[in-house]
């Protein structure tokens, strides 16, 4: 087997999943390796979805477990358990186990894998357009983080994040000319973990407004109409 | 209870517990609050010296579990398996649950530990003297990690290490000036984890020359001693 060069984050959907075909077309398949978090995720689906994605792409798949969120989220803390955190919004929908910042951990966890197999580049979908609520989503914060793995682990790692500046149509066109569209059929998007998706939660509703404005049809709608049908 | 303002990250070794001293000093003992994460470390004995620690100290402990490290270390990784990381140094005696920039995801967690309580303030033991190999404990590491998490978390949290640039013999003088010594009686060195510390590897040589150069007794063998005679 050919030594990784990139690592993807691949969490199982839409975004991800471009930046593996992204990364596939940049390293080639055989230089391509990729890391899903088992964090407590509301829906397990995400994990069979980043599973059967990395499969139909032809890359390995390595699940890692992260316990920590849960925790900082409410259970199991010792102590300071009536100090926990009551103030993240419910409108948001947002995991039971969000944390604040949770992308600065799941990177650089990314970048404690990526070390010891000497691979250089981490691959992730992280975006400014269309996720103004989220912070560690922004590139200077991921810059910030670029330089404090460098130091810390004096490495030479170099952070790629190739939708940062894309609207959801555009993403949608570069999974298209990436001949990612096929795989699109094996993620998940719902925050309601439903399979076929709500198609009413917001997530449910900017993907299908970025297959829309692209002109294309949701591969993953297309492959559930094939089987029901 | 007193709103907190500072978190102390609490090993329960000799550098943390002076943190702890450091901080009470600074913000008052009703406004510091103590994280310990539960990593797999080789020891237990470390979280129990940082609960005596934190009791002794009067002060609020919350132990965090990170299973990640573990994992990342060789076991229950799923497909990668074979490829994990055969690079670490058996002569450094860490711990198999070593992790390349392993500091940089203990203070992104006590920072988000610390954000939804309005703590402000996340003081920790690095050095960068006496520990030449551990790039994630320098200062320009840590300034970039402030930077990605403030950034990352929308916050103004600000990173103390108040034993930066300390030598072992000045840490021992700032615990004396601070008051510590009473509680560095129930701290833990030993890279071997055994009490009465084996005083023979290199954690319990450091720490025994730290306080010989001090002219200081160590308290833990002072207390020890007590218990044996």
């Amino acid at each position: 087997m050919a030594a990784a060069k990139a690592l993807v984050v691949l969490s199982g959907g839409q975004d991800s999943t471009t930046c593996l075909y992204w990364a596939i077309a940049r390293f080639g398949r055989d230089h391509v390796d990729t890391l899903t978090f088992d964090y407590g995720q509301r829906h397990r689906i995400e994990l069979e979805c980043a599973q059967q994605v990395a499969r139909y792409a032809r890359v390995f798949n390595t699940i890692l477990p992260i316990n920590t969120f849960a925790a900082l989220s409410g259970n199991a803390l010792t102590d300071a358990a009536v100090q926990v955190c009551t103030e993240l919004n419910p409108q948001t929908l947002l995991p039971n186990t969000f944390v604040p910042g949770r992308n600065l951990i799941f990177l650089t966890f990314a970048a404690a894998y990526a070390y010891p197999r000497g691979i250089d580049h981490l691959v992730a979908g992280m975006a400014q357009t269309d996720y103004s609520g989220y912070p560690d989503c922004r590139e200077d914060t991921l810059k910030a983080l670029e330089q404090a793995i460098r130091l810390g682990m004096e490495c030479k790692l170099e952070l790629h994040t190739p939708l940062m500046f894309k609207s959801k149509k555009e993403t949608v066109e570069l999974a298209r000319d990436l001949g990612a569209l096929p795989a699109m059929a094996y993620t998940h998007t719902c925050y309601n973990g439903r399979q076929p998706p709500c198609g009413e939660c917001s997530a449910c509703l900017l993907r299908a407004k970025g297959f829309a404005e692209a002109g294309i049809t949701d591969p993953l709608l297309e492959r559930l109409r094939g089987i029901s049908s």
